[in-house]
Order: structure tokens, then C-alpha cells, then sequence
């Protein structure tokens, strides 16, 4: 095992208790902790425990209420809204999806819009629990500006995100999470580090030209995917998310970092679809298996081992880190034990001999 | 007036007639010249009048169905199945969204399914509907196959296009209706026929290599938006659509074109909200018609006049052309022409003096 390879289910003890040293109650630091692990289980740092440091420097600061709970609010037919009350990200998400499946039980269909939250981690923690109940998720979350609208030199939008989770029977669920932009910010904030170029597309620089410097990227604004339909799916999703359910929108979804004045005021929107209501859920997973099993039969282009679906390499990597450790990127590993060690905590028990 | 400028509504009138005399009742042959007309008005010739001669062939050697009409199935709580028993498709689509909308009337949403459906016209026809009751629409559909999975070789997809409608105030409304491919196989075609190039990015050969050369991409297969993203999102509305409804999809949905044998048996997806579930809808319009402000306030690109918002554009066009008539490409309007001439109906009857 290498040094910095970690058991998941202690990984998720030790970030419990973190939160609840923070003043987080037991029950939902479980549920942030869940989400952020679950998301270096897949692989994907960014959102995983990465994150707990800013977590617990906006609860301590009184900038993420943790005295609160979200509320839900115009429950009528299949939607209602939840406030999220400025609680921590994953607990408002948690309470969204499960009004939205809840919703979604008893009438096939449940639309939960989501005010007043945070950042919520990985969407693909929310879509991999709809799954597991049969249910289809389509999930939404607007974010701190980042992207130009098409024309535009400077961030309006952010990257947007939207994920949808489908469930299938013995084939690996079908799992897309992903931004609305070409690239992460953070992937460019690292390439300026290394002096590295980035690729044409990712970003604009302030003049509104295409860069591959990074440094100008991090001054202009990144890119939609697909150019004015990039750009389309983005405003689509801050209006859902924010202008629908009275959250933040472009200017006043506020940053996550460097903020010491704002409460985020992200807005989510989560939309479940029961599979029963439309046929049999083990005909439609069978179906799903023999379609996946289609697409993977494809001819391939040269040096392709196989066509992968949305979310496959991610659930493999899940599978493997649950046997064999979470390898932590190092970075992440130090901040970790220094916030653990500030409250108490030894990041050093969910090590791995 | 230009040669082939044409009064809108006598346009409607002229497909109504050519439609009644292929065997198609009055009211649905309305219907279905409004949704073609409609995207002539907004300058979207590839989903308008261009589409009439194969609908006409299709319904004379009996691969539509003009007898039938679409039947509401497993309709409970929020969700329908649509059955369009292979009529029209502007026909099946119109009664999956008045279902959508009456059902969203009641529930404050309304998810309909869609299978056993033909080409169903331009999305936007639809949205505009449904931004007209005060109600948001997002719609999908999957379509023949153009489109290769990420890492595959051939078209496994279509061009799957989806498109959301969204109620301003007195700003143009939001309308976004974009296919997933990165291009139109009809532009690759078109460049061929010309001599010229096309881009990096449109288009892989039968070797999966990106191509410039348009004749190599017609044998090859088309590129999704954003890579693996726009792949992920083909395959959501592909599953939607089709599996979830009993519909084609991927080598299931069949051609419009050069295809005597097989029913098209497209798949629709209709998901309607309504917005006075979530707040007034005065309100919303007047959040929508300024947070669009703000957008169009946004510093531009050297070059740009000004940011436009998803469908304005063809807005505008749409209301000019209302106005000033409609111009139809070349070859389109002799194709019409010809067409009512084989069936006594007149075409030079809607041409502006």
C-alpha cells in the first residue's frame, strides 16, 4: 500500500468527525462526508474531501449555517421547493432528493427546486442514490461566474453542471456528471502553475480571443461546450436553478473561496422520473443491459480497447478504491491531517498499512 | 418582393391543402403545416416547407399513417405514454404536449413519453406553445442514426436534438433548440457538393479520424457536442425517448429518407413545468425580462454588436418574415411547386406580388 492510500469507510469516519467538531450535528455530517468521499472513490478529487477545508473555514466563519435545516416549501402536485436555510451543500441536496423521490413515489414524477445552498459536491452522489431506488435523476446546480455568454469577454455564468443517473441490471449504471464548460477552471489554474499551454477552446482571454496561455485564460473566461449551445444548456440551468427558486443567479451565485462576506446562495434543481410509471423497472434494466451491451459491440476507432458508457470508468475506479484504498493526492493529504489535527481529529487512523 | 417571397399564412394554407389531398384529415393537416411553416418563418428551412415532398411520399406508399390517431396510455399522477400509432409527427407531438400541459396544469408538472412517432418538425414549434401558456418546456427526441459514440466508428446515435422554451416578459423568449451533434449532416453534404472543406471537429472517417474531407465524414459518422459530454447527452435522450418508451432507438429509429420499408418509430420525450408552481408568473416574467438585460449589459467581444439570447435571433427573423413574407430557397419552392401541381394545388397562389 502506498503512504498515502486510505480505507474509505474510515476516510468517511474521520471527515464525520471533523464536521461534527465544527459544530456539524452527527446526521448530517455523515451525509456531507458520504458525498465528498464518494467522490474520491470515483476518482474525482476536485470534489471530494478536497473540498473539507473550505467547508469547515465557512462554517467556522458563520458564512454555512449548521443550526438550521433545509425547509420544504410549496409542496403541491410533484414539485415543491426546498430553502436550504444556508446549510452545508450535501445536506440541502439530500433533503432535495429525497422530497424529489418522495414526490416522484406517488406521482411518477417529482420536480424539487432548491434555494438559498452551497456548493453540494458531486452530482453523481445524488444520481447514484435515485438509481439504487429505480428512479431516473436529472440534477442541475448553477455556481460562481466563470464562463462568458457567447460574445461576452468576462465570466457571467458558471460552469454550470448537469448530471443524470439511469438505473440498469448487471451493466454498471448510466452515469453522466459533468460542467457545462470545455474544461475546469482548476485545470487551467494548474497548468499556469507547471508553464504549461492549454489547449485551443477551454478559455478566452479579456479581449475575447481564444488563448492557449493560461495566464490570460484565468483573466478572460472559460468556454461553453459546443460554443451558443454550451451557452444555452448554462443559461437553462441558472434559470431553473436560480431564477425559478428565488437562489442566486450569474453576478449573485457568490464563490465558494476567498469570500468572507457572502453566503453562496446556490440554487439546485433535481428532477426524478419513477421508472414504473413507464414500464416494468426489470424489463427497462434488462433493456438498458442489452443496449449498453450494443454500444460496446460498436466497431472502434484504432488503439480504442472498448467504448466506455457515461460514469463506467468512475464506477470501476469506486469498485476498485472500496477493495484496495482511496489513494489521496498529497496535497490534499496534508491539508487534511493539518484540519484534522486543528480539531482534533488524526487523519492518520484511516490510513492504510 | 423577391421571386420566392411568400405569405406566411398562405403558405399554411397551401400545405394544409396539399396535406388534405395526400388523405390527411383538416384539422391534423393544420397542425402539421404550422409546425413546417413555422420554422420557414424563423429561417430554419431544414425543419420547414424542405420537409413536405417525403412527407407526402411516406404517407402515399403508407409508411405514415393517416388513419390512425394518438393514443394516451398508463396516464397516472404526473406521467403519460404517448402511443402516435405512427401518425404524423407533428401530429403525435402536438398531443404529447396539450397532454404535457394539461397535465402540468394539475400537477405543476407533466412528464410524456412518446413512441411510434415520425419526424416531428422543430422543437421550437412546441416550446413556443408551451412559453405561450405561461409553462417552461424542455423537449427531446432521437432520430436516425449520424452520430458515433465516443471511441466508436459508425453512427450509432442520431442527431438528438433537444430544446427548452421559457416564458420573458417583454424580452424574446428564451427558446434554445440545438442538436447534439456538433453539425448538421446536412452541411457536410452541402460541402461536398461545393468542393469545400469542413472543419476540425464536425466529422471522424471510417477510420475515426477527425476529417476536413466532407466526402470522407459522409462515410464516417458525425462528432457530439463537447466530446464525451455531448456522446453522454445523445445517449440520455436516446434512453428517454426510446427505451423508456417503447420507441426505437440507436439502428431502431429508422430513416426519413430513402427507406420504402420500415415505419420511422421515433421517440419523444415532453416535459412541461409550469411556472406558477414555483412563483407568480408576472413575477418570473419580469425576473426572466431582467436578468436578460443584465446578460445583454455584459462587456463584448471585439466585433460582436451585441449578446444574443438562445433563439432571438430566429425570433426576429420570424417577425420580420410575418411581416415582410417568406423567402424560400430556390429549390425548395420548385420542389413544393411541383409537388401541389401534381396534387391541383397551386403554390403561386401564396407568392407576394
Amino acid at each position: 500500500m502506498g503512504p498515502n492510500r486510505y480505507d474509505w469507510k474510515r476516510l468517511e469516519k474521520f471527515a464525520t468527525a471533523v464536521f461534527v467538531r465544527a459544530g456539524v450535528s452527527t446526521r448530517e455530517a455523515e451525509t456531507v462526508a458520504r458525498s465528498l468521499v464518494h467522490a474520491d472513490l470515483r476518482g474525482v478529487h476536485s470534489h471530494g474531501l478536497a473540498r473539507m477545508p473550505v467547508y469547515v473555514e465557512r462554517i467556522l466563519a458563520g458564512l454555512i449555517d449548521v443550526k438550521e435545516a433545509p425547509v420544504v416549501l410549496n409542496k403541491a402536485g410533484a414539485t415543491a421547493i426546498v430553502d436550504g436555510k444556508n446549510c452545508l451543500g450535501a445536506v440541502v441536496g439530500e433533503a432535495a432528493l429525497q422530497t424529489a423521490m418522495e414526490i416522484a413515489g406517488k406521482n411518477g414524477t417529482g420536480m424539487v427546486g432548491v434555494r438559498c445552498s452551497n456548493h453540494f459536491g458531486a452530482c453523481s452522489y445524488y444520481a447514484e442514490q435515485a438509481i439504487q431506488k429505480g428512479m431516473i435523476l436529472f440534477v442541475m446546480s448553477n455556481a460562481p461566474q466563470t464562463m462568458a455568454p457567447t460574445g461576452g469577454l468576462r465570466p457571467f455564468f458558471g460552469s454550470n453542471p448537469i448530471a443524470a443517473g439511469i438505473p440498469t441490471g448487471s451493466a454498471p449504471p448510466f452515469l453522466l456528471d459533468m460542467a457545462t464548460t470545455v474544461a475546469a477552471r482548476g485545470k487551467i489554474a494548474l497548468a499556469a502553475k507547471r508553464g504549461e499551454a492549454i489547449p485551443r477552446g477551454w478559455a478566452i482571454d479579456e479581449q475575447g480571443e481564444d488563448t492557449t496561455e493560461p495566464e490570460r485564460a484565468l483573466r478572460g473566461a472559460l468556454l461553453p461546450i459546443g460554443g451558443a449551445k454550451g451557452y444555452g444548456i448554462a443559461m437553462f440551468v441558472d434559470i431553473l436553478c436560480g431564477l425559478l427558486t428565488g437562489a442566486g443567479y450569474g453576478p449573485s451565485v457568490h464563490s465558494l473561496y476567498d469570500n468572507d462576506q457572502h453566503p453562496q446562495n446556490v440554487g439546485h434543481f433535481f428532477w426524478v422520473l419513477r421508472v414504473e410509471s413507464f414500464m416494468p423497472l426489470p424489463l427497462f434494466k434488462q433493456r438498458m443491459d442489452e443496449y449498453i451491451q450494443l454500444i460496446k459491440a460498436e466497431p472502434r476507432a484504432a488503439g480504442r480497447e472498448e467504448i466506455l458508457i457515461p460514469g463506467e470508468m468512475e464506477w470501476r475506479t469506486a469498485k476498485e478504491r472500496r477493495a484496495s484504498g482511496v489513494t489521496l493526492p498529497e496535497k490534499v493529504a496534508s491539508e487534511l491531517s493539518a484540519l484534522g489535527s486543528r480539531l482534533g481529529i488524526e487523519l492518520e487512523d484511516a490510513r492504510l498499512q
